[in-house]
């Protein structure tokens, strides 16, 4: 529930302000971090939850597939503040129909893509559920010479990028939804991978943390329309990005979606958002490594509180979030 | 699922056991044990999930006093391993018909619980549900001096004893299944605010591995019977209880129930089990504050690994969990 979830977690976040002198930010970033007293570092902790028919189609996916893309959004939120993943609980809600050795295979994904990313599984519950199962994992990362990266922190100027592409993991389930998993296309195989197993951007994210040049970071996990405000919220800015500069997913078009509106609107990414100084941009650019996904300028934070533009190739200007995806369907056509 | 839970948690155990030199104990306690470099303490990591129709019947509860258990049986876990609780994270699958009011007033009762106990609300995740609440709580606590109390530790000839009342919640529960919410009797209403809103011994936990006295501790949530073995299991003993000895919630017999079979088979009192070497029980009797909650005797730890008795008031001898509570109901009648 996009809108009312935003609505709701400011209201929470509001109402109960957690107060504690081992606590360096609550509820409103990627994760919360914490200073145990006396520890070298900052520990951080996200969860996420993923419900059936409503995150996942089980005819969708396998159950190791789903393991690690239950345990890779959370390794995202890690990596969207520049933490090094540590541990991790997993609770499951599952119907009786469900074979144990469906269980058993869940968690062999979730452990594998977890122990990969150097987080170890340390607890966890499991509950019957009557029909769909609930998925709920709770990660913890240690930060790297205390350098986090917070969604506050940008400032009007500031040049936003992102890491990969945009687009492909809903391209991914837009094509599910058509065709189910029958695909041939190498596109295709891509854009499905890319929706049951994500690749959180670990790595990417621990070096923009230590690099020194950036301001602010998020994951895109909700689409870029959506998320894109929040960072611009949490920094006190405004932003303009230039559609014509997305690092769209073209292999969509094949399957008769818009790239663009993709790149946009469409959801589970699981790459970085993150912004730069401008005087910075150029030295970021260079000693990114090659070896890390790429990473795209998309557009600048402005110093319009609140004020969200899309320009798109016709130089007409989107509000984001609230114009939906029809509009920019029509200015990219 | 009791005893697939059992075996399933067992397999999961053994089949990712997590190596870390930051982790002191990873799954089969009550808490996972980490220790972030460089800190003071240890840290705690617990998660429990509440499903509705599963866990909670959402009309015989309200949203605060729901919120308040919700936090409280992870609050248990850290009691149980002699933790102060220091952080929450909350995930939630809400249908569409939930209220916004109903939410609100679930997290309002969930951190007025939390923070009487030093825990805050740091984090979690909206998500929608088809028709069912699910709730996933992950709590963290902090060790006084390294003192933490596991599951392991045992010996044989220790003596077992209890906090408070056994079977006082599922009392309430089966009242509540009787009748609904429509009780009048002092015990009636006694045992549905503990089904409702049962009070983690946090206080008594913290004391217990302070003390220095006590060598096994966890939290009582699935009844006496299942958890009895558990206990024993770890520490690598047997254990013979005397059913006489059980401190019984006599108040359930005037709504028919068997008071001693809720006390061996009633789930959910979240009172704590612990043992004593022999040579110590005296002193910890003296020495235990009279303003925690009472604490009984039941029983001795014998080097019968795995074999775990109840003894009835006819001296016969029942076999816990295998036989079921119709077998002590005709050993105690």
């Amino acid at each position: 529930m996009p809108t009312s979830e935003n609505r709701l977690i400011q209201l929470l976040g509001q109402r109960y302000p957690a107060e504690s002198p081992l606590l360096k930010k609550g509820i409103g970033d990627d994760a919360a971090v914490i200073h145990p007293p006396g520890a070298k570092e900052f520990w951080l902790v996200t969860t996420d939850m993923l419900v059936e028919t409503v995150d996942f189609v089980r005819e969708w996916t396998n159950p190791k597939q789903l393991g690690r893309k239950s345990i890779s959004v959370n390794l995202s939120d890690l990596a969207a503040m520049g933490a090094r993943p540590r541990f991790f609980t997993v609770s499951m809600a599952i119907p009786a129909h469900v074979a144990e050795r469906w269980i058993v295979e869940f968690h062999d994904g979730l452990t594998e893509k977890g122990n990969l990313q150097g987080a170890h599984l340390v607890g966890g519950d499991l509950s019957r559920a009557e029909k769909h199962i609930v998925i709920s994992v709770t990660a913890m990362g240690e930060s790297k010479n205390r350098k986090v990266l917070y969604r506050s922190g940008g400032e009007a100027g500031d040049l936003f990028y992102v890491t990969g592409e945009l687009g492909r993991s809903a391209a991914g389930l837009r094509l599910l939804r058509k065709s189910g998993v029958r695909t041939r296309s190498r596109s295709g195989k891509e854009a499905i991978q890319a929706h049951r197993d994500p690749e959180p951007r670990c790595d990417a994210g621990l070096w923009l943390a230590q690099c020194g040049f950036v301001s602010c970071m998020m994951d895109l996990s909700d689409g870029l329309s959506m998320d894109l405000p929040r960072l611009c919220a949490a920094s006190g800015v405004g932003a303009e990005i230039r559609v014509s500069n997305l690092p769209v997913f073209p292999g969509s078009a094949l399957w008769g979606c818009d790239p663009v509106e993709l790149a946009l609107n469409g959801g589970e990414d699981y790459e970085l958002l993150f912004a730069v100084p401008k005087s910075r941009s150029r030295i970021l650019e260079k000693e990114y490594p090659a070896t890390l996904p790429r990473i795209t300028r998309i557009g600048e934070m402005t110093s319009n509180v609140g004020s969200v533009w899309a320009i798109g190739a016709d130089e007409k200007r989107y509000r984001l979030p609230e114009r939906g995806y029809d509009h920019f369907r029509t200015a990219v056509d």
